[in-house]
């Protein structure tokens, strides 16, 4: 099997190695003997498409690359595109995409380290450290408790890898979780499990919210203004999905109006976000640079084994579990 | 028995009140049938203390009240002074202290809340949150990357309640825990046990340091300046003893050096803070205002819970779990 790797040119932190890709195929000796390519450049990539049956590419370049009805005749042999991104919504809608070509995401790479995040937020909040960075800016030594999360309630929408990691963090603490996701399959990790379209429901029981899902039209503006207002008195509020997901503005009012209790979002509107927006300001707000899923240390080499795992399933005629549904949109 | 509960005046939010009380006496019907007084006041104490067998109250006024040779013509029936709190290092030297009277601390109380803390700091110290925390200030949106806590190494100082909670959290991360005690007795949360003697043989390992001991003759500047260069570079350190225990000063150098790689404290000298005071604007340093251990609202049941164990050793002719020894100080 031929498989080119499209490494960013304007990032090579993140670049794929012949190193890690070596070491990759020592984790998976059954992938031995698959040829390999390497570039950055739109030259490398050109060279290599008209006999790559595999390409592994960031996803931000896709779309403008291969404009409607121009893969097929680019890249005749292709089977599998697959992403280094867990989100793929940069690349949608996805009409460029043939349905002989199956595109992978990058779920599974980010779970551990999007449940410590989470569970970090969490905890931030539980403890009052939103209150205690603007005291300790002051200058002001004025204790505020807070108990311990056992029994608290955490609403997770989108069971995902990053919310079935936070899901997993958060019962360690003792939380009652209660997971949202397509469909209503219970979630191991969930003490409930409900269907996306019950949020309206049990949003008044949240005494936590981690928005955990991927952007797409039916979750944009998801935590809206008025689902803002369903939520409990000092609600304390996570986003690790994408900024567009809630009332990024509507947030900011309930955080002044003393609704809500602190938020953690480590996603904005627009990245990156200008030095006079209001989000950095808006007290109660902690706002970190996307960096919750993030680890790079272990990135590449999750993202082998993942790609492996995929085109172990495909020689072995089983789904594959990263596929893409164009239609759902991740 | 008669048992006397002397409560806070200045902190009604820390009494105990009858009706707590008589739930703890529901936890525990063995305990059914013995008589009890409660007071604020200097009056109620001294109308109490002839007749009482056990007092339980908050340390603070101890010394003070009893100076050396009072407390056996007060109470010539005490057999028991059991304190609210964990630490009873303001009552120490325990000169006033008879040989007939045990005193109790509170150690376990605060072992889940402190353990939810410490792992609170280690995930905000690994994820930069000092260093965004910055960046907030000035509307800087620029990453930083950080991998997940599995593997990486923590030297807990003090596996008493307060460290054997940031032990047991740290393991659940997949962390290498060395825990440093008195004596070397194995603690099940810690991968590696060592004498506090110990503590610069193992410094040079600690890519996390959790201060959690109590501050007594010996631990006061345990962490001093000479220590402190014996951390690797960017070590992150965490304080929840007291702030005597490390070189404050020299904490505060070691960061604008960047020397180490930031700090949580939850502890100060002194307390409270004075607002123009160095620690609160130290780069990487993160300051919260004594809160780590103080979970109110199951502060109360916890220290009936762990008052009523106590007594049922002593009625059993059991060794008291939370008797303190006078010559170790806690």
């Amino acid at each position: 099997m031929r498989i080119h790797v499209q490494n960013p040119a304007s990032d090579p932190e993140f670049s794929i190695t012949e190193a890690q890709w070596r070491a990759a195929i020592d984790r998976h000796p059954d992938m031995v003997g698959m040829e390999v390519s390497f570039a950055t450049d739109e030259a490398g990539l050109a060279a290599a498409l008209p006999e790559a049956e595999v390409l592994l590419s960031w996803v931000r370049p896709l779309k403008q690359r291969f404009p409607v009805g121009v893969l097929p005749g680019a890249a005749p042999r292709l089977k599998v595109i697959a992403c280094t991104s867990a989100g793929v919504d940069s690349a949608a809608p996805f009409d460029w995409l043939p349905d002989s070509v199956a595109l992978l995401n990058n779920r599974g790479t980010h779970s551990d380290k999007a449940g410590e995040f989470g569970i970090m937020a969490i905890l931030m909040l539980q403890t009052h450290m939103p209150a205690f960075a603007d005291q300790q800016r002051r200058g002001e030594w004025k204790p505020r408790f807070a108990s311990t999360l056992a029994g608290r309630s955490v609403v997770i929408v989108g069971m995902g890898s990053l919310g079935g990691g936070v899901a997993r963090r958060a019962r360690g603490f003792g939380m009652h979780v209660i997971g949202l996701r397509h469909g209503s399959e219970p979630h191991p990790d969930c003490d409930e499990t409900h269907p996306t379209e019950a949020l309206d429901e049990v949003l008044p029981r949240a005494e936590f919210l981690v928005l955990a899902c991927p952007l797409t039209e039916r979750t944009r503006n998801l935590l809206s203004r008025e689902r803002i207002a369903l939520l409990p008195q000092g609600a304390r509020l996570v986003n690790i999905a994408r900024g567009a997901v809630w009332d990024q503005d509507a947030v900011c009012d309930a955080l002044e109006a003393g609704r809500l209790g602190g938020c953690v979002t480590d996603v904005a509107v627009p990245e990156p976000l200008p030095p006079d927006h209001r989000l950095w300001r808006t007290p109660g707000m902690v706002v970190t640079p996307h960096v919750s899923a993030d680890d790079r240390e272990r990135y590449n080499d999750r993202t082998l084994d993942i790609l492996f795992d995929n085109l172990r399933a495909m020689r072995e005629g089983r789904a594959m579990p990263n596929r893409v549904d164009p239609a759902k949109g991740y």
